[in-house]
């Protein structure tokens, strides 16, 4: 049986209330999609704004966090994986995602689209363009600007179709 | 809202078919009680029967992966985390997990027990006594000894009242 | 050039003083013979123990730490390697050793013992049986117990013979 | 007694002879300085390079390898530190090192330049400006460019001054 599609939110964790926004209405859109949301599970920034997006509206919510514990993950996090490893489960985030979504944020987030190239996944950004990267030359094809939400989704449904509503559980 | 409670099933790879059996019945009762399967993910052993006998009965099944991609995955995995970390990714198995069973496994499953009694979860291990692991005076009250796949479910209920059925996701 | 070999020396953080003792003459004997001491790095038990030993002696010694920073390192450790990653950098520990010695420890140990077994390297054992550990069978051939930290050095000369005094730096 | 400064030197696995040239004289440079040089330890690029020349010039070596074996490490590695677990291993290597310094690199390095911003480590990169990465602002002060690989170590000298030859290992 076919897995549902797993989006990876990445963006800041002190972000402005435009960009919590964004990604409140991202997580909705995603969860309308059929489609699981991944983020970096804390309740911060962009990690908590996407997953109660998600979660209001009836999707599941997976967090890879740093930490040890769920004492820091963000309530609308229905899955919460402990990785204990910090920094280091950025790399989980991405390879664990079908397709990245990188709302504005700061060197995490910047972290998460470079390896997230690295590993062949496509990137994309919402309201901003990430080709100051340097030598993006290679990654061109995979990073892909959106201007909104919607369109990010838009482009996720093109780029991966047939990928609606996907049971999970296998009910 | 009340999370789902996350059981993690350890196990060995290779093992016989009176092991697969016991794995698939305990992820079915897992499934049944409504809560979240949690195992290595990959397509064999106790991780493979597990996550069948949970799937098989509607669980939401997730498998923190050794690898990179989904390659080696069970197809009974609905939530794949790709760790692309080896070995290292036994300490998120027993992180993430409320609460650790253990069926009979090799060194793999030892280095799981040990790392999820250092983290305080409760492991209860069915059909064999793991005292034998050197120093566990300290962990024998987190150290259970369970007859069957059903007295080790019996045992999670006892242990964590109150977390039957809890919804995933949030419909 | 040939690298210098690497000894991993794994043990409890909290020990008695016959343990630190053990831990300190293996050190001295591991940097006498030339070799490099790999531990987990903190200031506690073993790894402190051990570390002292084998810089006492002139020896180099590596700290893979479980901590993102070195406030924990012990002072004997020469070069800190910091993880962030907590009990998962005992992957790590092993896969960075030639060879494992482990002195009596606790959960953390076990869990050392049994990764290092998984990924094909010989563990000595010094003043115990760590047989207990179930299904052993399939690793008895790497499992060596000896009974002074004296023979376990032995141990590894016979077994790794034409590695001492090979020059850290190249100099 | 005073540990050894760690510089860590980041940059493309595949680049021109210009910036293996460049990577070697640092490594040269660092070893010199009587810094220890880490990296990401594989035959490949900048990490070749730099290490081949701190070994030439007496320095010691350490790479952070994402393998769980040294067969694909540079053979001018002296302690090659087997992680397994592919990029993760990338924040590893930014948390150990005292000061980073970016050779031209591509998503690999731009990853590891987030992850020492993000960590607080002052990075110097040689030859370019890395000043793209989005909201850099609030790192500006980290990130230092230089001209040369000259120019680079006198930077850290100034940063980090009596490093100088301090004894690795303790003779």
């Amino acid at each position: 049986m076919k897995r549902p599609l797993v989006v990876g939110v990445m963006g800041g964790g002190q972000v402005d209330e435009a960009v919590r926004t964004m990604a409140y209405r991202l997580g909705a859109l995603i969860a309308e999609s059929g489609w699981v949301l991944l983020n970096g599970g804390r309740s911060a920034g962009v990690m908590d704004a996407s997953a109660q997006g998600a979660a209001d509206n009836g999707g599941l919510t997976v967090g890879i966090l740093p930490d040890e514990t769920t004492v820091q993950a963000s309530k609308h996090i229905r899955i919460p994986i402990c990785t204990g490893m910090g920094s280091a489960r950025n790399s989980i985030n991405v390879l664990s995602s079908d397709v990245v979504v990188a709302c504005p944020g700061s060197a995490g987030t910047v972290s998460e689209i470079a390896l997230a190239l690295k590993h062949g996944k496509v990137v994309i950004t919402i309201g901003y363009n990430a080709s100051g990267l340097f030598d993006l030359g290679k990654y061109e094809h995979q990073l892909v600007e959106a201007a909104t939400e919607r369109e990010a989704v838009d482009i996720i449904r093109r780029l991966y179709p047939g990928n609606d509503n996907t049971p999970i559980p296998p009910f």
